[in-house]
């Protein structure tokens, strides 16, 4: 069947989300590395912890949730007032470099976005972007209430776009994003960078634990190393279906 | 109402998983640490992704694909039966200094272990730190196929026991542990020692990671610094229910 829509990850995928260092760094000056990796990290575990405990909160929630166990767990005061305010770093992340290229040549098809981001976060971020017009939808896990790889979720785009799976590429950076259709990025220069010896800071530790495919009984079907290896993947995939 | 039984989580809590490191550094010399931090991360990451997509496997089968995730983000190579041999180190942690002396002063109450762990794991892992004799019943998650923080995992436990919530005391050293009644191991040692500054390596991100209280919105009943210090709580709560 034919590929008829796209599906993008926000965070970390079409978005960086190291570029909030600037701001951690600036709140806690030498400490902006460590902080936005624990951070991340824990953004990501707090998101499954609250799913399987059943006490779903929007991201904005858990967000800044893991900012203040960052922070606490570092030995920093801040004030939540504070904590709000670095928080917001994650409605003006960067867009990856290729991003916004790979997105116009792959328009003729219908893109969108699936995130764990709240609607309000999600419509600040395409916003700040200039990429809000690009988008067929923006599809947040907080319709349903549930977080990433819940199942749900990715059935839940499916019925938003009226497609069905065989028809949805979903494009993501996170090895647990789980479909049939994950492309993956892989930075084969990072793994250089772990095998390189030497010793081990808290950038290397979030690479070593996010940005490898994971071990959990299931592969992508296609893993791209840019955003824009997406296009003639797409196109081959739509035009073969016709031949 | 009264505590009739004391609940312990096992990996952690009892045992110390950091114990594993001396298995990991003969596998890979120089490299123990960060195999170390990092398969425990992705182990715990693996139980809950996969309790998330509804895909559970049990944690023998977790351990080794997150020790095979590590090695294989470290860009060491290794067979299929190296990981497996390594991961037998899961079946041989050291107990805490204190633990056998506060369980065998804590024995007049019902005693019980609930962890991820198969049975199998924890029959081998009690049985090697010879205190197999001192609970009545060790729960396993896979009775029910769930990971921790599952709601029904807590529940099955008072099923097993036949008590109600208010009568048992989980005790767990893991923050997101959750009951009405963790006891939580604050290492205050560590803080002291993610504050001190400097560079922050493996062992550092974990205890950032790992060794603090959550914040998602609930606390433990009784917060201890080890687990000695629960007999005279546990006595206490004991004592004045009776009164």
């Amino acid at each position: 069947m034919a590929i008829k829509a796209l599906v993008f990850d926000a965070y970390g995928t079409l978005f960086d989300v190291q570029s909030v260092a600037g701001v951690t760094d600036a709140a806690f000056p030498g400490h902006g590395e460590v902080i936005t990796q624990i951070w991340r990290l824990k953004q990501l575990e707090y998101t499954w912890l609250r799913a399987l405990m059943g006490r779903y909160e929007d991201f904005w929630t858990v967000t800044q949730e893991s900012l203040a166990y960052t922070l606490e767990a570092l030995g920093l005061a801040a004030t939540p007032e504070l904590v709000a305010r670095i928080a917001e770093a994650y409605d003006a992340l960067a867009l990856y470099p290729e991003a916004r290229a790979a997105l116009e040549q792959l328009a003729p098809l219908r893109l969108a976005i699936f995130s764990n981001g709240s609607a309000a976060m999600l419509s600040r971020l395409v916003a700040q972007a200039g990429i809000d017009g690009l988008f067929e939808a923006v599809v947040s896990v907080d319709e349903i209430g549930v977080y990433k790889p819940d199942p749900r979720g990715y059935r839940h785009v499916e019925t938003r776009l009226g497609l069905g799976r065989d028809e949805i590429l979903f494009v993501s950076s996170n090895g647990f994003d789980k479909d049939p259709a994950i492309a993956r990025l892989t930075p084969d220069a990072q793994r250089q960078e772990l095998q390189g010896g030497g010793m081990i800071g808290p950038g290397q530790m979030f690479k070593a634990l996010r940005m490898r495919p994971e071990q959990l009984g299931f592969d992508a079907d296609v893993t791209i190393a840019a955003l824009t290896d997406l296009v003639s993947y797409a196109g081959r995939e739509n035009g073969a279906s016709r031949g």
